[in-house]
């Protein structure tokens, strides 16, 4: 199960009344910054870019790729750690905005993680250090620590310790 | 089975004598305006700009998110009922180019139906009301109402008796 | 398993150090002439920018459709052959950058090929002749010829054969 906090809502559903929910301002601050960020080519000016603007907890060493879209509306509950790899085109979702709630949820993304291109991660997970996710991946729930994850549903393709089998090799 | 009308081709490929089956200008048109349109934080405005340059149907207080998508060619075959939610960067296709033919379907997707982010609605389906949709589903056939579908293929996670029985808990 | 060489890195990931393994120039470049390919509505002009500019080798008659995204980094070991179609927004990556090492594959695609929309191709892949792959599909294999393919993770839906029986009807 994704951690979320649930928000509900009345009358129209919560999109139609996203302004109510977050400033008008912070999503059009957030969405000229990541519009810029998406097409920065040097990681470290986009880091910095991003914990600084974005409030985004970023480690050492992590590069977003190109065309990376992390949350428009509450970047700052995404926490990535040190020296991993976000893929290009890569969704990363804070919130969802559903038909009568609204749910928020902290990303948690470890050190030396390796995420593909074309992935979204859902709101209220946690992806383990070293761990792999393959192109294309929906991440609905967590991901433990040194495995590789793949496919929508996701599954584990392979568990950490036939990843560090498969090193050896 | 995903409804849509085939219309053969002959010599190149559909796609590639595409200005024979649809007029330039009018997906030129259709393009600007979409352009803009992923832009626009205000619904009510999309939807006006939706309803009146590209001839969709869409219904009061629906809302389309930030990069949706809709089809360039044909979106006047997109209809979307009340109060639903199109999440962000959803494609809402209403034509398929192939080799020897093109295919063209309308889609129709119901009142408050929630539709997941980074999704692909095919065309020649149906989305009942109050379906919910998870992020990244591909959308080739119908979908029931009230249930929750999601998944590439995509299949039913829950049945609408069991999204009312989990709405109570 | 897909064809890719490895190139072993040593200090942070290999993203970070992007710049030693590919030049800086050479992917501006590529950035600038796909940004611009993406948008063009005329194949014969978008195919004769990607062959002249990017060293893509391109058949006759093929179509690449609105937002097809080809790989910024090794755009020139991507081939497809005559006549095939690439769908809206589709991904074709020559490169996959990991933690430990980055991984280069040449990615082939055959002749009347009909990939569809939102497609991720991985290096290394070979699409043959006459395959459809579904809107969606992360190939991350080889796509035996006349064969329709999709799903995450991709599986095989209808043989050769069985697409020859299903022309005939």
């Amino acid at each position: 199960m994704r951690r979320t906090d649930r928000y509900p809502v009345s009358g129209a559903n919560s999109l139609w009344q996203v302004y109510k929910t977050v400033s008008f301002w912070k999503v059009f601050k957030n969405v000229l910054i990541i519009l810029i960020g998406r097409f920065i080519p040097f990681m470290p000016l986009k880091n910095w870019l991003y914990r600084t603007f974005l409030g985004m907890d970023i480690g050492s060493y992590t590069s977003l790729a190109f065309m990376v879209m992390v949350d428009i509306m509450f970047p700052e509950k995404i926490k990535i750690g040190q020296n991993s790899i976000i893929g290009y085109n890569t969704t990363i979702l804070a919130h969802e905005y559903l038909v009568e709630e609204y749910r928020l949820g902290n990303v948690e993304i470890g050190n030396e993680v390796m995420i593909g291109a074309n992935s979204t991660i859902l709101p209220g997970v946690k992806i383990g250090d070293r761990a792999v996710v393959a192109a294309g991946t929906v991440v609905h729930k967590d991901v433990p620590e040194g495995c590789f994850v793949g496919g929508n549903p996701m599954r584990i393709i392979y568990t950490k310790e036939e990843m560090d089998q498969r090193r050896k090799v």
